[in-house]
């Protein structure tokens, strides 16, 4: 079934005379984007050996084995990453799903070129103090422009961490002001909060899921339950976490098993936050992925979001959807959560990543009153929103919600086809747009089908304990996911 | 006294004919720097028409409580920002102290124009993952050539909150595995921390200081004890808080009362050490500010710090100074730690706001062996340090500590001579280069000069309870400062 897709996408055959090269897998047609390169090439094994001379340099400053390779952005362009020893990878995990449109774009290029936007980038503003005359215009143009439904407020942060950590702490200050009422908070609030104690720095929480990750900050981290290295020796706050559907795939196969399942976590919510109301320790908020990523690509039901979104409206929780990863158009809708095609369906949502700033939208009434509640030096920064607004005119330019709906579509059913012709190997291929995942048979051998993959000219990222994630930018075509599978299809064979 | 200084600085004669003005408070001297202008100029009252109708726009996205205005950075040049209404003014806040060669310094606009550095721009890479190829010599050229004594290793961040929450990580981490020594985490640990219970997330504590201020995201606000509104709310983790020194001036008449209010604070500290032993909830790490600057602008001597240290060391807790506000130059020195002459000052400095970019600084072993335990998705900007490097060539070729040494000397004795004259308003005048501080001799009245202040032209901020702190760019010359004492002295006799 597999070759069935590769031959109708007309690939199979064409093999490419990339010279100089010492690994190509398979064929890859002249590229659509002409300042995209036409396919992987690689010249050495990776790490190669100027990676591994700069691992070592940047050893001696800091943690360095994370770092996979040093790369030469500058010859990087559209999908592929080309590294420091000149091997030219299809990017189809992009900094960790954090490039909307590919290296090099060129109409990212114009912008820096534009003499009007020097400024911008030589004097950053303490956005929240003295913002730039044009920042509520570049607001409008950018975030605003793609707000999820029922929101018309946004605060821009740094990073994906920074962003959620304020979220939490609006649904905290919205929470106690709904409880004060008129009143104002009591001596006793305002003094003992100076020294962290109650009742001004209150005994209430947040919940959040198993497989959930919301960053790696100290109030992040309480919510974040992927990995135990992650969390282990870091203090901690004792909040609840409830457990997400795990989904037996195909889908079609395990209706009732799912529902059940679902059914399930959802009462275990309800369980909790009615805990949480007897021992004292109130839940004020609800913090959810649409698609667990990091936790290893967990997708739940709309009706199981429908119904967390009720649960937490009849319990008084705000209802935070963090699209830190999803968000930007790689689900084939801007927000993954749009999926729901609920009427009000979050109180929060949290970005970074694809939209190059952090922040979060809130509803009117998630707005503290009071200034520097929600508030730091820079509060974001205006060079990535200026960048953001470019990146927007070119997903509607050139149709790239519609392009990822399609190229998805190849995709995940590429990754059934290999499924059934690696069964051994392969299992639960899901996914909404290009934002897709496979399990691999056990943690080692995924690790060595990235290794391969990466051998081949494919950058790929794990999730979960033995996922693979597909994050590839918003200007991946269908002819990316047929040289993708057909690569992919060479790699499994080694492990048939 | 004031004005016997003035008159020697040459300034008081000079008046200004600056036309269409609607104040201009006293002389300007022609400015040096040909890219700076050469005083203020009011065209309107703060926030002007223009500002006041952004406010209303930019109110329906966020909250616009704590802006003052809008600004034109394309008009803003050197000391002076410009708003939106035109109206031109020596700035001596800097967006809360984070512009480091004032605005659209020419050095920063020939970065930008340099095709070499558009990629940098315009890629941004997950700096853990697959930093760029110049990495490594970018960090040696910008932050490692000015590490602080004793350090060759540095981790960026985005901001200022991330620096200090990942720099608490990795005081924890350092503890646990000095604990453990040479046995791995047990099955427990692993377990517990996922659900965030004891002992994988473990009962450790870092002690922090009345006044101190390290950031508002929730790790960083409970070492935060600064004001009120800014904890209120927040759930916390129950940390120790000592005093900080509360010095009485001028200095020299307070010696004795002076070493014993630190003496105090110190028996405190290690009260509080051992009181945290007992209880089975050792204090990992003590962080401080060299200066306090948003608790009130507090100092204190060099021996308190040398034996602050010390008892860090002899209680085997990490030695953390937060220059995220003090780092950069401003005290006349590039680290205010510098001051303290310690062969071992610290294990862990943090920084942000003039270095551009956030990060920590830290020894050897405060590294953690296993990759992803201090990480996130960006781990800082290529931009920032880029941009920073350039900052560093110029306060390389201009001495710019050497100027920020003389312009402090200069403004402290203003701040003293004003203070001789107008008793019943200043008070406390103290600083360390620029980094300059006065109270004044109510909440209210401080509020007031802050706007009769801008009224005439200069920009300051508040910090404490009632002072003004100065924190002008490191290009704020001895004439600028004279500029500001004759504007300074005139919205204080309205007081007097």
């Amino acid at each position: 079934m597999a070759s069935r897709l590769l031959t109708r996408l007309s690939l199979h055959s064409l093999r490419s005379s990339l010279s100089g090269c010492r690994h190509v897998s398979k064929a890859a047609p002249q590229a659509q984007m002409e300042w995209d390169y036409d396919g992987p090439c690689m010249k050495t094994a990776v790490p190669g050996p100027r990676s591994q001379k700069l691992l070592k340099k940047l050893g001696d400053i800091q943690n360095v084995v994370a770092i996979n390779m040093f790369v030469n952005y500058e010859e990087s362009r559209g999908n592929y990453l080309v590294d420091v020893d000149g091997n030219r990878m299809l990017d189809v995990y992009t900094q960790i799903a954090s490039i909307p449109i590919g290296y090099n774009h060129p109409a990212l290029h114009k912008l820096m070129v534009d003499p009007n936007n020097l400024s911008t980038f030589v004097n950053r503003p303490a956005l929240g103090f003295m913002p730039p005359g044009d920042f509520p215009d570049k607001l409008a143009e950018s975030l605003l422009s793609v707000a999820p439904r029922g929101m018309s407020r946004v605060q821009t942060m740094a990073c994906g961490s920074c962003s959620n950590e304020n979220a939490y702490k609006a649904m905290f200050i919205w929470y106690k002001n709904k409880e004060r009422g008129s009143s104002s908070p009591t001596q006793e609030d305002l003094t003992s909060c100076m020294v962290n104690q109650s009742p001004g720095s209150p005994n209430l929480t947040l919940l959040s899921f198993s497989g959930g990750f919301h960053g790696r900050t100290i109030g992040c981290l309480a919510s974040t339950h992927t990995k135990a290295m992650h969390k282990l020796d870091i203090p901690s706050l004792d909040w609840p976490m409830a457990p997400f559907p795990r989904l037996r795939y195909p889908l079609e196969e395990f209706t009732r098993e799912n529902a059940a399942e679902e059914a399930r976590c959802l009462e275990e919510v309800e369980d909790l936050l009615e805990q949480g109301r007897l021992k004292g320790r109130p839940v004020v908020g609800i913090v959810v992925e649409p698609i667990q990523a990091e936790g290893g690509d967990n997708h739940a039901s709309v009706d199981f979001f429908k119904s967390l979104r009720n649960i937490a409206r009849k319990h008084g929780c705000a209802f935070h959807v963090d699209e830190v990863q999803t968000g930007g158009g790689a689900t084939g809708k801007f927000w993954a959560h749009e999926h729901w095609g609920l009427d009000d369906p979050a109180d929060i949502v949290s970005f970074s990543k694809k939209l190059l700033t952090g922040g979060f939208y809130f509803k009117d009434e998630l707005q503290p009153k009071e200034p520097f509640r929600i508030f730091n030096t820079w509060m974001g920064d205006p060079t990535k929103t200026l960048f953001l607004g470019e990146v927007l005119n070119v997903i509607r330019r050139e149709n790239l919600l519609e392009e990822v709906a399609r190229s998805g579509t190849a995709l995940l059913q590429g990754l059934n086809a290999l499924q059934a012709q690696f069964p051994g190997v392969l299992s639960r291929a899901r996914g909404q747009g290009t934002f897709c995942a496979v399990d691999i048979r056990d943690e080692p051998t995924r690790n060595k089908v990235l290794l391969k993959a990466r051998d081949k000219g494919v950058l790929l990222g794990a999730c979960g304990d033995r996922s693979i994630r597909f994050r590839p930018a918003l200007i991946f075509k269908e002819y990316h996911v047929a040289m993708f599978l057909n690569i992919f299809n060479d790699v499994l064979a080694e492990f048939k």
